[in-house]
């Protein structure tokens, strides 16, 4: 193989790391905690966008754009808001260089200082509620469903490419509304598109969950989520969806007159996906060979690998797979023929398993004797011969084959370290393997204080989606009563 | 009407600002200079990303994403590209607030300086090009073509709702060759898919040209534009591409063994159109009554208001709207039916002209009675009534003819304003009045300096794409000999 993965087993770590540099998804850069987000990999974010966006049109929202930066008062406006974000802001202070009076290169001009310094963007709330106050008035304005698509920055002081970087992409969508109950709706509304998309285009399963106050975003009265099980048996955070309350309003005054008559604070709500999906997808299926990409965000769906000797045979075999890559763009499959002259077929095997292109056709001149094609599925790591004549009925439907192995592959695995603890010791033994401790608890911050730092686990959530889990019971830490047992984990 | 919109006559600059405003399509942010996109606008813009993207995507490029931040150091690296960069830059100094000691707020956390500043990227070619140079060693690693949707930041002092922003939205394309010819074919090629774009689509037609030495791009060999003039006679550059030469390789010592065994820097090309296409789009087809949208960039085609008195008629009105509706959309029509009860019909005709929706369909009791419709196309600001059976197919029809009308209104307006200026009084007088001067130059920077500082008027282009205007003649200004005309104008 021309470029090595180390195993899961070996280092989970650097496994990962290998996967999304050899695979050519990202790189870091030369900005530190900034990644380079490579064609491969953006082409699968784009497939991501392009299905949110269609979910979020779907269900009302509207794309709009707001500024980069924030004003330095904003972000203190809502006090829990800043202490969130304070630590890890990148602060613009001037607006000009000069040239270095001593020197050769530029250096920042200290006339030009900004009268107040500007935040980048960690998240939107502020610039967009001071600007929501201008578009409210009345009920009749309500609600707004705006999303944006944009780049932000938060200070990390450890990076890892994709799951947590300086800079990242993602979608925060902020409403406005006349109601408590319509904003939780939207809340909820909004986690469940996610969940929709994460089981159904991600092939990764999830839990739908509320945080823990512990966990909540800065701002937040609630904030919902999903969590997916990595395959080290952590858990991922992939997405957050939160009630933000009259929060906002309150900070930035936005006030409307109800159909009544009445002056009344707007309610909030915002949610939002980032990048980091895509460490989540690298991290929920791939194996030692490589990434293993579900068809439905997968850039190219089949890869085609000639296998010739002579010239002759080459444009014959060509010619066969030209012809059966019209047949399967036809059926909507992305193609492509892998013909470079400068490596050996098996080296090209290796490199779309590196990349996780579904399926692998090799044709040989044996092959155009007797009308057979060679499907290889990169989700099993099996391959058969089949006639010529079928191959393209087959492959459409072993997209849907592999896009359903994979997500039961990854709920298999999910349910298979999925514990029910009820005591101490039996938790700090099983969180050392790794897995969704399911416990109850006492609903005391303190508990989860000390659990995490006895154990490094978290509550991840508080399931909403599941009925199994609605007994009451006795906390695994203080024995005081709970009413329903959460999801404990270690986590990313 | 509901929202006034001063006349072009009485004050051009505040009609394209009421526009702007008042269509909702942006308006300025509490944060200097930064605009916010609101929805509407956002969506004209979203139609042009999904139709260039499509373009790039046909010639060959790929999407990608660098970071938004550029090491201080990198932008001295090319030095016209510094000089052209440094004085209207954004400029990250600190990565940390902290609570004020003295106050209530928070404060830029003096400990957390950087160690090298960082610049919010005005463009990306040196991030870009130190990323390169780990991409590419051989000749089998060229071409790379990539493009990258993002925003960037240029102080700009001055600034204008989409035409001058600090912070705008655009794409860059930046792509390495093995060849200058390939390269310049490149610049080429980009530049002419720009001029299909703006013509095909936001049906606005364009000059295809060569900036002078004065209008290049900090760091370009050539720099290719094309430039559209707006209803008050002035040029407006709609999109850039630029030939780079070997600068950005040397730059950042990005070399590749070619096919021979030998060493060689890499060609360069870059190339964009940021929002800046949006103020285009805006001053070259709107009248007085608002926005006239080309129907392949308008995000509704139809919008349908009903006129009634009784409940009974409004149900039996809206029912044949839907109707209607379903046969435009089958059509890919995006169809709008303004249902609102709280104002009357004139105020939403009024609204609908000012938002450029391309047709509007009413239909009243009346026109049930007869099976009528009454169709008002946008850009001649006419109406007819015709068979409801009819209508489907007419309005698909009208959607290519406004199309065709506006495009061919804005070329013969550019017709119009365009002269063939050969004295030095000629062009003082016509230059006042507003267009394009084709004129000789004498091809030395010093002539162009002087006659901006005597005019305000600046070579737009050496126009490529016309042979009528390559005869020789003599300087407008010097009287020196000239080897073919070329556009001199007042511009945004």
């Amino acid at each position: 193989m021309a470029k090595e993965v180390i195993s899961r087993e070996e280092n989970y770590s650097q496994w990962y790391n290998n996967l999304v540099t050899k695979a050519d998804l990202a790189e870091n850069s030369a900005v530190r905690g900034c990644m380079v987000i490579k064609p491969y990999g953006y082409a699968i974010w784009e497939k991501m966008q392009a299905q949110l966006d269609k979910m979020f049109k779907e269900t009302g929202h509207q794309n709009a754009y707001f500024p980069l930066f924030i004003p330095k008062s904003f972000l203190s406006r809502e006090a829990e808001h800043v202490e969130g974000f304070a630590k890890e802001c990148a602060v613009v202070t001037h607006h000009r260089l000069m040239v270095d009076p001593e020197g050769t290169g530029v250096v920042v001009d200290p006339s030009a200082k900004l009268e107040e310094e500007l935040i980048v963007r960690p998240t939107s709330e502020t610039i967009i509620w001071n600007t929501y106050k201008n578009w409210i008035t009345s009920y009749r304005d309500l609600p707004i469903l705006c999303n944006q698509w944009a780049n932000v920055v938060r200070w990390e002081m450890r990076t890892r490419l994709f799951l947590r970087t300086a800079e990242f992409l993602w979608q925060e969508g902020h409403t406005a509304h006349a109601t408590k109950e319509e904003a939780i709706e939207e809340t909820e509304k909004m986690v469940n598109v996610y969940a929709k998309f994460a089981r159904e285009y991600m092939a990764v399963p999830v839990v739908v969950g509320k945080k823990s106050a512990n966990e909540r975003f800065a701002g937040a009265l609630d904030t919902l989520c999903i969590e997916a099980m990595m395959q080290d048996g952590k858990a991922l955070q992939a997405g957050t969806s939160h009630f933000l309350g009259q929060n906002f309003a309150k900070a930035f005054d936005v006030k409307y007159s109800t159909k009544e008559g009445t002056l009344d604070y707007v309610w909030a709500t915002s949610w939002g996906v980032s990048t980091r999906l895509m460490g989540a997808l690298i991290m929920a299926h791939s194996d030692d060979c490589g990434l293993v990409l579900p068809p439905k965000l997968a850039p190219i769906h089949v890869v085609m690998v000639p296998i010739f000797k002579t010239d002759e045979e080459h444009k014959a075999v060509v010619a066969k797979m030209e012809e059966l890559k019209a047949g399967l763009e036809k059926s909507g499959l992305s193609v492509k023929i892998d013909d470079r002259d400068n490596v050996r077929s098996g080296f090209k095997f290796a490199e779309w398993e590196l990349k996780g292109v579904p399926v692998r056709i090799a044709i040989g001149p044996r092959d155009l004797q007797n009308n057979t094609v060679e499907v290889a599925r990169r989700d099993t790591l099996t391959k058969e011969s089949m006639s010529a004549d079928a191959v393209v009925a087959h492959v459409v439907e072993l997209m849907d084959k592999i896009q359903e192995n994979i997500y039961n592959k990854a709920l298999e695995f999910r349910a298979s370290k999925t514990y029910v603890v009820d005591t101490w010791e039996e938790f700090k033994e099983k969180i050392e393997e790794g897995g969704f401790l399911l416990c109850h608890w006492d609903g005391t911050p303190e508990t989860e204080e000390k659990i995490k730092e006895e154990t490094k686990a978290t509550i991840r959530c508080i399931p909403m989606d599941t009925n199994v889990i609605m007994e009451e019971g006795k906390c695994v830490y203080s024995g005081k009563p709970s009413k329903q047992r959460v999801i404990f984990a270690r986590s990313y």
